[in-house]
């Protein structure tokens, strides 16, 4: 790879990996806004969400200028493109996470809720999937990658049980129909949020397996990637 | 622009409408399965989803290779990109539709149940809104899909009254909650669907303002982008 084109991908996978940090920082916060009631923090969660809507914006005005000065092909070519199918993955994190945000705000405001399952279990498995797989983006690692794909089942499992219990618990107290149906939409947003860190994670391992296979195929003789970590 | 690439855009262009046109479709039936009860109708929508899955990666593939041979820049790297960003938008309004089947399949497997509010005009909307991003795609015609933008607040506004006609309905029917339950759920899977066709119309309204500003300052002097369509 040219050596000023390999300045301009870390450049591009260190944003992507700030994005990542930053929505996943985001969505910890929402989550813990819901278990613990606190409105200010949801609130706090929200007024951030225009910072990750701006980076994602300003990182894809990087990569089609990198495209347009390098044009890069093949394994580089691919990379950016990952680059951007994973930024436009984060920036619905991000409005996930303020989505979380919103229904914390509205469980802090109304009758108190003994949450009937591991809201905060599910969350923290679905911000560990979001991890895994920027770790994985990290280190262009298809096997850490594959992991986080096999953890989604863990959380879809968690999901599951979390509708039963809260149809049960709508049964027992249809007084308290909105608080339940708050935690209904929140914990179907962490549900979301573990689909797209899949899809992140399924991103890395096509671009680890296309260096090996996919370019090679079809643009021989394939560049061999340099390591971008 | 070269005569090659603009074959070349304009097949891409044909290809992802044609993607559009096939989950336009397979949402209206499930749409429609969900109304009627029509299990074999849900089943068959699910059934065809592996169609779109392949032509979405196909497309991608293509892209990719349009952007190694030709190494496009300005207007016609930034139409590039769209694509790919709306051929992952109608992959996943694919999903939703194989999704919003498997309620389908599930409400004409319980109780038979009137639903309380409008859901076929709520999912013809979502489904207009599908049709013109598309065509405002087809046409890259930015006041069309500004229009489909101002079209989502209708079906948020229908999907508030939604929520609460179901939430009424579980008070007063809490017998009847699995099969409310899954309409809720199908009803948020096409409020979802809206907001992916708001994204497409989004990225037509960049792509349409992106070749009269945004490249004409980063790339001087900007090609002069030709119709496409």
């Amino acid at each position: 790879m040219p050596r000023h084109l390999e300045i301009e991908t870390d450049h591009l996978k260190q944003r992507l990996l700030d994005i990542g940090g930053t929505v996943e920082e985001a969505f910890a916060l929402a989550a813990r806004a819901v278990t613990q009631r606190d409105a200010a923090l949801a609130q706090r969660v929200i007024a951030a969400q225009d910072v990750v809507d701006r980076l994602e914006v300003e990182l894809e005005e990087e990569c089609l200028k990198v495209l347009a000065l390098y044009q890069p092909v093949a394994s580089d070519l691919r990379f950016i493109v990952a680059v951007l199918k994973i930024n436009n993955d984060l920036e619905r994190i991000g409005d996930l996470a303020e989505n979380v945000a919103g229904r914390a705000l509205a469980l802090a405001t109304t009758v108190e809720l003994e949450i009937p399952y591991d809201f905060a279990g599910m969350a923290d498995g679905a911000r560990r999937m979001l991890r895994g797989s920027l770790d994985a983006l990290c280190d262009l690692d298809a096997a850490a990658a594959r992991r986080v794909c096999a953890d989604d089942d863990r959380v879809d499992t968690i999901n599951r049980d979390m509708y039963r219990r809260i149809k049960d618990a709508i049964q027992a107290r249809p007084d308290r129909i909105d608080a339940l149906l708050h935690l209904l939409s929140a914990s179907r947003y962490v549900e979301r949020i573990a689909d797209h860190a899949t899809n992140i994670a399924e991103e890395v391992i096509f671009m680890v397996r296309g260096e090996d296979v996919r370019h090679a195929r079809t643009h021989p003789p394939a560049a061999v990637r340099k390591g971008t970590s």
